[in-house]
């Protein structure tokens, strides 16, 4: 998608020139998360420990953008040690980085199994070939999504005497969480292209205010309407009649359709279910999990440091990145980074192949399982 | 309660003696909570604008409190122009500082009333021994809730094979919101006080933060084991069995139970409710308004200024109270401050006469309808 009018992807790659005594040298190149919305900063990363470091102090981050990044990792570890019991390591660290993502252990293997068959010196370009695909790939799920999305906001808009329509969405599953276009907002951008008169509720999405920062920063590049909100407010603004619709991204779904994404997704759920507000959740399938079948006990719960809780990064008054300590020094903080949102509250998984219930993935992709 | 094993009350006045050219002159002093908890200030009033500043600034907030401070606002202005008209008008100013808040127009106009029936060279005395018994009475109800609370505490760990017993309360509705003891805390100090084994969750409670700001101070100046979580948090702390109670305050209930309380207080309840867990809202009866029949039309939402979504105040790394901004400088906010839990929602009020559920109380308290 566009940065000041000028098209950008999340991550990229390029070599350096071979020289003398060197070959060509891999640079992984990505927007550094962290800084925004206050600064656009890339970072070029030449090893696989730099990968880990990003993956887990979230400078990727999104589902699918950490499936991209782990898969770089992985052809990084190619340039360093390519035999098999190291990269086999790598790729346990790699996964290591961030346990929610099913994408992350999904595109780390699946670049361990294409290096794995073959001999090493090929080991790299073919790496590097497979986070290509991985990458256009997650480009071309991330289209179906905005075109079956797009379908659903045209009917709904449809259904709505007032313009324009309000959709909700939490944390940021924008472009910045995927290669390029985003799952919750790449039917938003689709529509909006298609000339539908949309706002955009953007929940700041605490601890690490992804919404705030990423989500609202995104559609201002966009032009898109959009209202950054607390947290608290969304169940308000619900009983007001002032939200048509929820979109959010997922970490992981169940074969059931349930939906684990950001933490404050289920309390979402729950007041849009009260209120009768169609509730979506916008995922490559790739994130679909067919193994879990019992997701409150199943699927681990990421607890980050409660030190994102404690401090909260912004801009200071002298324009300068920094952060302020909201809670007394001593009080214990607790910082559980996602939740699980039952299948009984979501009216539908968007997927690149369409939209279905709860009750039809399965059946929509059963030759996955 | 107790700063620092020492007996404060969040608000309190002094005369400064007459001289020779002046009467003794009336000074209302109060806790600045928007130092909480990085340094306790306390401020000197000594004209009835500065009232209306600090609780337009939230330097003092909390229903009770606010009542008990614009009561004394009121007790200021008989110190400046003591006529029929200019308290009227200056009764009227006081109100608006807060919309929402029923106990602030309850102790003005209790004040106002009482002083108008007194010439007006006994207004500035009338005024503050009123003051003193707003104060007095709302102690008083306070411990009545506390007592109430305890017993409802002690039926619940009696029901819990193991300890402690989790409250979930959002903002703050401590000792901090009211004169002395608070509202929503009270019984969890009178439980803690009869031995029994706590730990409260505290919502940090966007977009002030009184939670993570005063609710985790004043609990740790007591002692009690707590933790702060974002607002986020509760849903899932639910679902897997982490929180048995949730006691909260209230700006104002309506006659059928509905409950008007900080933004974001609607969500837990909605969470407590699919999890069949105890969610309770401890008040004094003047935070009932018996007229509100239909909450969601009749009760003014303060809509706050969109600055406290955007900046996030705290204490930087130098030690300096300090705000950072969290999202980019042309996106919008909205900041709506309160929203309305219903009735069905809420398994009981906890009021200095016992506790009621929505459908007891109009008859608990039938003599003031």
């Amino acid at each position: 998608m566009k940065i000041n009018a000028q098209h950008w992807r999340t991550i990229w790659h390029h070599f350096e020139p071979a020289q003398k005594h060197q070959n060509a040298r891999l640079n992984v190149l990505y927007i550094n998360q962290n800084a925004l919305p206050h600064r656009l900063q890339t970072e070029q990363a030449d090893n696989s420990q730099q990968i880990i470091n990003a993956i887990r102090t979230m400078q990727v981050r999104g589902a699918p953008l950490i499936g991209a990044a782990g898969a770089y990792g992985m052809a990084l570890a190619c340039s360093e040690q390519s035999d098999d019991n190291s990269l086999q390591q790598r790729a346990q660290d790699l996964i290591a980085a961030r346990p929610t993502a099913v994408n992350l252990s999904w595109a780390v293997n699946r670049v361990l199994q294409a290096v794995l068959a073959v001999p090493q010196a090929q080991r790299l370009t073919t790496a590097v070939a497979e986070c290509q695909q991985i990458c256009q790939q997650d480009v071309a799920i991330n289209q179906a999504i905005a075109q079956h999305g797009l379908a659903l906001i045209e009917s709904l808009i449809q259904q709505k005497p007032s313009k324009p329509l309000n959709i909700l969405t939490h944390c940021n599953a924008g472009w910045l969480a995927t290669v390029d276009w985003g799952t919750a907002l790449a039917p938003i951008y689709a529509a909006h292209e298609a000339g539908i008169a949309l706002h955009i509720w953007v929940d700041e999405t605490r601890p690490r205010n992804q919404g705030a920062a990423l989500t609202a920063w995104e559609l201002a590049q966009h032009g898109i309407a959009h209202t950054v909100i607390c947290d608290n407010a969304g169940g308000h603004l619900m009983q007001h009649g002032q939200v048509d619709m929820v979109i959010v991204g997922a970490d992981r779904v169940s074969r059931h359709g349930d939906v684990c994404n950001k933490i404050g997704t289920y309390l979402k759920a729950l007041a849009a279910h009260a209120h009768q507000i169609p509730f979506y959740a916008a995922v490559p399938s790739p994130t679909i999990d067919w193994q879990i079948q019992q997701p409150l006990s199943e699927i681990p719960i990421e607890m980050r440091s409660p030190d994102e809780v404690r401090w909260v990064q912004g801009l200071d008054r002298n324009g300068a990145i920094s952060e302020v300590c909201i809670m007394p020094a001593n009080s214990p903080a607790l910082n559980p980074a996602f939740d699980v949102t039952p299948a009984a509250l979501v009216s539908g998984i968007i997927t690149e192949r369409g939209v279905f219930t709860p009750a039809e993935l399965a059946l929509a992709f059963k030759e996955s399982i």
